[in-house]
């Protein structure tokens, strides 16, 4: 029998959101380091920019990406949508070179659990009524600002100037305004993101239950179907000896 | 073998804070309902208020009873402390009425799980040193003295003017000078309290994992004791049959 002939159950879908550098995807890492093993997945909302490469690349270098309209996210309710149904999805990859999508995507096959991870993922009803689990991770705002402050200047080339700019400019007020907001959606507020391993540890726990149980009725829908096609075989003329 | 002779683990401290109004308590007993049959007790700081029979009656109902001291923390540290270690201890009793203490206490027995309630629990840098868990309940300030309003005239039989006059000028400063900056200390921060059946389910399900692993711990002893009393009676000269 193929493991394809199983019906799979739907994905466990959590919601991972906060500000800018307060560590979601850290969390989402640390938690999936404690279910070794088990099929975790991690979503990103930044994956689902739109598309603009039909715009001149001025146009869209001015374009507030911190924005919930910046997003496509009918479409990852779509994919979420088809994963909880079973159907592997194509990951729209993106360019933050040439804000752009590229051409190739990404297979993802329905997981057990799936992370989905960004800023504004529980600011969207659509996405965060599919949402099992909402997190919010919650780090103060100096925190958070030195944090990407040292990213962008180390990891991503950019000035101070630049980020500072961009940061009040953009990021600060798009958080205040539909960020921080969102935070009232969430089931569960994680002070101190990554460093907090006894909100982690439960996070883990809760999950490892989830899939142990998962795990129990797939069991238990193999041996019906074994059951009724050894049932079946009996109903047959057997060939003699 | 009596119950008694098996080496009880410590029980798992869990720290359940937040404003007045918050939902604290429904917090604890819904996960509780979530674990029958399980050892959990919950323990409220306000047990542990001071004891004030020495003073005039006018002056006891002077006192602020939202202000770190006026609770007697440091013997709620030395019960858990106790319980921590396998002992009993006897639980004072509080008379609201006359503010001070009754004569009669409460024996607590070591649970397997023991919250500790109360709007101050985490500000206690001695008290939430020793939490496993701590869990802060945030529901806003307008939701808050709604239900204590509520609460105040229908049950305890004040007038809305005392209730409004008591919170501001008590309730309301202790809250953003104490208990709101607490929150920082929380590892899990609970919005919505006891209708967030998503985050009492995670935490349940974290409870349940601990308490079976510990009853997993405890057989295990016990079969190591009946081997070793076993290894013993083997070296005995036995009786003629």
């Amino acid at each position: 029998m193929l493991e394809s002939d199983v019906n799979p159950l739907p994905p466990v879908i959590i919601g991972i959101a906060g500000g800018s550098g307060s560590g979601k995807t850290t969390v989402a890492l640390r938690v999936r380091e404690e279910c070794p093993g088990k099929t975790i997945r991690i979503i990103h909302h930044d994956s689902y920019y739109l598309d603009n490469g039909h715009l001149p690349l001025e146009e869209r270098a001015k374009i507030n990406y911190d924005h919930p309209n910046a997003f496509e996210t009918s479409l990852l309710v779509s994919h979420i949508e088809d994963l909880r149904a079973g159907r592997g999805v194509m990951i729209p990859q993106y360019d933050y070179a040439t804000h752009s999508r590229k051409r190739e995507t990404k297979l993802l096959d329905p997981p057990d659990i799936l992370f989905v991870e960004g800023i504004l993922v529980l600011e969207s009803p659509g996405l965060r009524d599919l949402m099992d689990i909402r997190l919010y991770v919650d780090v103060d705002a100096d925190e958070r600002v030195l944090r990407r402050l040292k990213r962008d200047t180390r990891e991503r080339g950019r000035t101070v100037e630049s980020v500072i700019d961009q940061y009040l400019n953009v990021v600060r007020p798009m958080h205040l305004q539909f960020v921080e907001p969102s935070k009232r959606h969430a089931h569960i507020i994680i002070p101190e993101g990554g460093h907090n391993q006894v909100a982690i540890d439960l996070i883990a726990t809760k999950i490892l239950n989830i899939i142990r149980e998962r795990d129990r009725l797939r069991a238990l829908d193999r041996e019906v179907r074994l059951a009724r096609s050894a049932a079946l075989q009996d109903d047959q003329p057997r060939p003699q000896a």
